[in-house]
This record gives C-alpha cells, structure tokens and sequence, in this order.
C-alpha cells in the first residue's frame, strides 16, 4: 500500500501516548487527507492528532525510533498549494488542529500568543469577545485557516500588518529529534522581552522555521495592530491595459512613502469576473477558456476594469483625509475610476444602486457584493466569501460548505515575486496571461504590493477535477 | 606572546594572497587593536586585511588549514561594546575596511549595496553627491562606523528605518569553511527580487548571521527610505520624575498608532548633562560620582528635564501638523514641556537666544548646541558630536579626532531590552541608577523605543582608565 509500511510497533506507541482515537487509520480520512486540489499520489498511512506539546514529542520520537517520516500540518486549509498532502509518499500526517488555546493577549502592547490549531475565525471571535481594541490581519482563505500555519508558510492579508512572518516572534519549536527549543527573547524562561522583542539574544533563528521542515512551531506570539480612529477603502478601476505600469509606479510610490500602509490588491479583469460568478457556459457555448474578446464584454457590462486595485486608509480623521488626497493627487493621471467607500457609506449604498448607477455608470451593486467582505478584511475579519472563487469552472454552484478537496476543483497557486516597478510587474502578468490562455485557462491575476518594494503576482489555475485530462492539462 | 602561535606557513600563505602589506604584524598596530575602553588581556597575533571576496575566503581557507581562529570586523567602532578586541585570545583580525564598494542604488525601490568597509560618511557622502532623494539612517556612533557592521549588531537609529537589522536582505556570506551563500532572493544568480524581497524561498537564514560567529556578511542590500516633504523634531522635557511611567506609556501608543513612527530617544539628566560638558570636577571638588542633589542643580540652570525625550514627525504637511496635534494631546496631562522644531526654525533661533529665554526659560543655546546633530540624525545625517561623551570623566577635553581606545576612555555600554510599558521601564531604570550610583558612577541612561513594543535602555558607565583601580571597578 505505501512504500514505507509503518509497523505495528509504532502504532502501539503512537496509540499509547495520544489514545487510540487520535491514531487514524481508516481509509475514508486517509483516502480525504491524500486528496488535493490537483493530482497527486502520495499515501498516507496514519494520521496523528496530538493534543499537546508533550504528545507532539512524542510523536516525532516514536516516528524517528521507527523510522517514518511526519508531515505536520495545522488546519490543512492549504488549498491550491497542496492541501493537506505531503510532498513525498508514506508520511505520516500530524494534525495539530487539538493545540488550539489562546495563550495570552496583552492589549497594552498589541500581541497574542496561540497555538497552531487556533484558526482566524476563533482569534476573531475571541477578540470580539473581550472586547479588544485591536485588530487581527486575515489572509482571504478560508476562516479556518490557521494564524501559525499561514505566517509560517509567509502568507499575506490586508492590513498594515499584512507580511504575517514580519509580525510574529517568541516560537516554541519541537525539533525533528523531539527536543524543544523557544526562539528570541523566549529561550530565557519568564522573559518579560519574549513576545515584543523580535530578534532576541545572539543570532535570530525564526526565518529557519518558516517555509521549511526544520522544526514543527507549537506556539507562537502574533503582534495586533490597535484599531485606528477612522478606516476607509479605496478602489480604482483602470480603464486603460496600457497605463497598468503607470498605476504600478504610482502606488508604489505611495506604498513608499508609507502614505499606504498596508498590502494593496490589484486584481485583473479575469479575477474579479471569478469572485463574482462561475464560468460563463453557456455565453461560451460550452468552450474553454474564456477568450480576451468575451472578457472585454464581461469589463463592459459589470464595470470591471482591465486591473481593480484596492486598499485601506488607516489613522485619524485628518490623516485618512490626506491620504484620499495624495490618492487622488498621484492617479489623478492614470485613466479610470478612483471610490473611496466606508463601510458606513457601503450600507447606506446599497439602498441607492440603481440612482447611483445612472449618475456615475458605477454598477454599485456587483462592486458592493464584492466589496463588503474585502473592507472586512482590509480590517482584519475573515471571510468564506473569496473560497467559492475554487469552483469557478464547475457546472453547479459551489455548496453552503465549500470543500474543494472533496468537490474536485481544480486549482493551482503559483505566487512568483518581482519588483515593485511597472516595467517587472507587466512583464510578469503578460508571461502569465500568455501562458495561461495558450494552456486553456483563463489567467487569473492578482497583483500585491505585500511592501513598498515587492510584488507578489498571485496566480490561480482553476479547473474541474471531474473532466478527464484536466489534471494533466493544468499541471502541464 | 600568544597562546595559539601563529606559525610561519600560515603567514606566508596569507602573505602570498593578500600582499606582505595587508598582513600587519608590528606590535603598535596589534596594540592598538588590542586595546578597548575597557580593560582586555586578549592578544591579536596578526591583522589580515583583504580587499575582496576571494580574499577573504583565502584567509578563512588558511586560517582553517592552520587552525587560527579568525575575529571579523567591519571599521572596528565598536566602543564601548569591546572595539575591536576579539572574545578570545589568539585570533587573527580580519579587518573588512577596503571592501569598501557601493555596488548598487536603486533610487525607484529605495534601496542601496553596500560591502562591510563602506562607512556611513561614505554612504551619506554618496548620496549627497548623486543627489539622491533617498534618506539613510545613522546610528549615533561614529560617522566612519560600518554599515554592516552596525546592521549585523542589529543596531538603531533614528529615522523611521531605526531598526537597521528589519531593512536589510540579500546578504553575501562567507562561511567558516571558506564557501560563500548568498541569502534570501540573491540564492538564485540574477533574482532581480534579491533587493528587495526580504524572506527569500524556503527558510530565511538572515537571521542566523546576526549577533554570531556564524558567517562573514561581504555584502548587503539596505532599504532606504523617501526623503518627505515635511520633517520636523519634537522634544520634550519631563518636570517630574514620578511621570516617567505616563511619558513612556504615552509615547508608546502613538507609536503604536504609527504616528511616531521613527525610534523615540528618552535620555536622563545625566546623559543630556555628559552631551553638553565633561565631568564638573571642580563643583565637586574633584569627587565622584555625582550627586543627585547637585544633578538637580544642573537641570536646574541648564533647563534639563528629569528625562528628556526627543523624536520625528515625518510626511506631508498636513501629516506632520496632525502629529503634532496628537504629540501634544498625548502630552498634556504629563508634567514639562513640550516644543518642535525644525532646522529652519533652529537656524532663525539660533539669533535670538536671550529674549527666548526670557520668554519661555528654555535655555536655547543649549538645546541648539545639542539639538543640531540630534536633528541631523532624525534625517539621517551622521555626526561625530555623540563621541567626545566618551571624554565625560577625562580631565581635559577631547581632542578634535576622538579616539577613545587610544585617548584611555572608559566606556561600558548595557543596552537591555524590556517591553515597552510605564512600570516595567521604570523599574529597569531605577535598578541601574541605583546600582551605578552605589558603584560610583553616573547613571547615564537613553531609553529607545526601538519599536512600538520594545524599549532597549542603553547604559553608558563612563570613566577614566588613565586612573588606577578605575577598570576593575567599573567593571564590578
């Protein structure tokens, strides 16, 4: 069945130190934890479910007695970047969604300390519950994704605090022969410094723990970023292909000057079409992919712009007022539609869309539908609402529990990074467009500012599992 | 003479690729680098000073093959903190000072490659001349301290870009072995993102060579930031030590709020008196250290306040005027005063000292005399003014080319870190006033608020090493 069989004997350990329940072996979980969001053919033999430091110990000793090799994941919300599933065949996967517990929040200094099963929804929930005047930075996955997990594998949200790994520190680390080890400030027990101090004492080694397999994080401090006076959005829609460096340059610019402070989103046509509806079939008659010349009647009839940015204003009254300024200032040049909405403002619209629409051709109701859950993340809220965009190309709607895993979408991230310029950045989204539309895909873009100097291309494959060659197709 | 002989076939080795000249072995040179503000008994039996890359790997190549443990320095400033004595004795120097090329300026990224001799004169001298619209920052040491050097320590300064270590990336590194890596990005030849993305693929190693032993950085990319349009300074002067608490928990939630968004400098009486004039040997009849009793006379007649805090406001126009609206809402419940400045204001009121003073009874020659460089550095000029402190407790006055290693300066920096809140800053201060004034010592302390969370108090204990007893006590 696997290459590697795991012995009885290791079972018996496994199962003597997290309790048989916690050792997974049936071929409905495994045969759900091995599928991903493309192809893949790695087994997976059993699932361990610590629910504490001492069993994640246990489990990496037992595996190394052994000899089998652990997969750690914490919620395995990975999606279109491998799901659950281990890059090699006959892992074990450790599953740590039971270390799931707040460990502290200090409001004063803006920090929380959890565990890898606590999800962005529950961090949420918890902060509403206290109360808190500090908000948390969400990545646009699912809600059940985890804080850990995410900044660990370097993802990105939408506040100032959008680089998640440039905001943690104080990491306790199980280390692949068992042993514990706490990073920073953290290595001194009872270190008052641990969670504010990022670097510690002596060389600084949280970067080895980030996108690798040198470690399993148990615990790790999250810096919060205390809720600004006033927050609005921006949007602006460019009506030209050809001024797209030009929009680059001037956010940038601005990004720069930390006028901007937070990642900017710009997603192309094709993408915002995607968080809208599903493949258009029957306008297509049933072909693949949707070709640039249906697109641009798409951009006409929704009001999508060939590239949508949007981003936060953050401050006080008078410095969100002077950051509407220099934006209007510094694209005053750049051809298309610059809104600014609050959320206050969003509510209050989405009485008046058809009045609104007549008098600024501004199809407010498609733009409110899609804005709504960008401002709460532009302010640290999670949303599900950017994970039905996975079942683009299926023939049914995507369910109330969107599952991509189990409903076969098709989907492949692939985030390459470039400078900040106008020149890099069409350079990279006229590789990808050219690929993608040759390959039969349409090519879904977005493009992030994650700081002043670096782009992040942020391209999705989407596809249906369920047609025959598709996955060969995309993965080729 | 040392413990570790150098034998003859490694000198000749080193020899035959760095040139004779660049192998220093005469017993002034070695004394002079043998020698720190404090008392050091290590001995340096050679110097090597390569001018590139291969250099270096040849010297850690033969310094492998014969078994001589090789101590790095950049420019070798590092007073205070040990100069340029290695921790153990026997080492070989390797002094970086003629690798001294900027390679790279990118004036749209806001980014610049420097190797570890270029000093920050030569930086700032650079940018001068190119006219660059890029600000650097400087730390408060000498202005031919390293660039590298300083980052590497994980030093700060005082612009918005402080925290040297968060702006770097894409190091060039020798290892022990002789090999060199390149980090982040700079891993692939070419990777036009090296400059500017920080975290790189796969594990950030970044880290690892900060505060270690563990490579030799050869070269590096600094971020730098946008000159603003406006720039201005606040400083404050706190009337009542019991608000100590109030002042940090003030400053600490504007910055925060990113309304300070640069290092916020807080110097005790002592400190700001040993920037303004060496030790008051004649009020003290030649005793020390000096009282509280007569400190307070001092901050009388000078107008110091018990702590004195200084930082910048930096962006537009309005973003400044808004910050200045907030400094002095934050401030208005905590006892002392409060004034801004910028260098235009500073060269107008450099002309009307006296009605000034008659007015406000802020002494402002002496605030300009000190406040000059300190606005200098907020903009990320470097200045020689911070160093002769170092000449605190000499008997004459420092010489027009400082040098504290040579002139006998005692000098022990302490730089701990601790969460930046009201109580906890407090206590660490009062723990070292106490301590140094029972040692005999000044207390002459700077608390920074490096980040919005943490606050390093760096400690200088300042004596004479030309009087006997005076190392082993200071060191006590």
């Amino acid at each position: 069945m696997t290459e590697r069989e795991v012995t009885e004997a290791a079972l018996t350990e496994w199962r003597r130190s997290l309790g048989s329940e916690f050792v997974i072996l049936d071929a409905v979980s495994r045969g759900q934890a091995e599928t991903a969001t493309f192809s893949t053919h790695q087994r997976i033999p059993a699932i361990l479910r610590p629910a504490n430091l001492k069993q994640v110990q246990d489990c990496l000793r037992i595996a190394n007695a052994h000899g089998v090799p652990l997969y750690p994941i914490s919620s395995g919300k990975n999606w279109g970047y491998g799901s659950r599933v281990p890059p090699a065949d006959g892992c074990a996967l450790l599953e740590l969604g039971r270390l799931d517990r707040i460990l502290d929040l200090n409001e004063q200094l803006g920090y929380v300390t959890v565990e890898p099963g606590v999800t962005q929804r529950q961090l949420h929930a918890f902060l509403q519950q206290r109360q808190s005047r500090l908000w948390m930075d969400a990545t646009g996955s699912s809600p059940d994704c985890s804080l850990i997990g995410n900044a660990m594998e370097r993802g990105f949200g939408h506040t100032p605090y959008g680089d998640h790994f440039a905001h943690v520190c104080g990491l306790q680390v199980v280390l692949p022969s068992g042993e514990v080890i706490e990073t920073g400030f953290a290595q001194f027990p009872g270190c008052k410094t641990a969670p504010v101090g990022r670097w510690g004492l002596g060389p600084s080694l949280d970067g080895l723990f980030s996108q690798s397999n040198f470690g399993i994080v148990t615990r790790m401090t999250i810096h919060l970023m205390p809720a600004p006076e006033r927050f609005e959005a921006f949007f602006f829609r460019l009506e030209s292909a050809d001024a797209f460096p030009a929009l680059i340059e001037a956010l940038r610019d601005l990004r720069l000057k930390e006028i901007l402070r937070s990642s900017i989103h710009i997603a192309n046509d094709y993408k915002v079409l995607g968080g809208l509806q599903q493949y258009p079939w029957e306008k297509t008659s049933g072909k693949t992919p949707l070709r640039p010349e249906l697109m641009a009647e798409f951009r006409r009839e929704l009001t999508i712009g060939f590239w949508n940015a949007s981003g936060g204003l953050y401050g006080t009254q008078a410095i969100v007022a002077e950051g509407k300024r220099l934006l209007k200032r510094a694209l005053r040049d750049v051809p298309g539609k610059l809104l600014f909405v609050s959320e206050k403002k969003l509510d209050i619209a989405g009485k008046f869309v058809k009045p609104f629409q007549m008098l600024t051709g501004w199809n407010l109701s498609r733009t409110i539908e899609l804005a709504k859950p960008v401002l709460g993340l532009m302010r640290g809220v999670p949303t599900g609402q950017q994970l039905p965009s996975a079942y683009w190309r299926k023939r049914s709607p995507a369910p109330i529990d969107p599952n991509p895993d189990r409903d076969k979408c098709g989907l492949l991230w692939y985030a390459p990074l470039v400078p900040a310029e106008g020149t890099h950045v069409q350079r990279a989204t006229e590789i990808v467009t050219q690929t993608m539309l040759e390959g039969g895909f349409e090519p879904s873009i977005s493009v992030t500012l994650i700081t002043a100097r670096a782009a992040s291309c942020v391209v999705s494959l989407n596809y249906d599992r369920e047609i025959p060659g598709e996955d060969e197709r995309a993965r080729a």
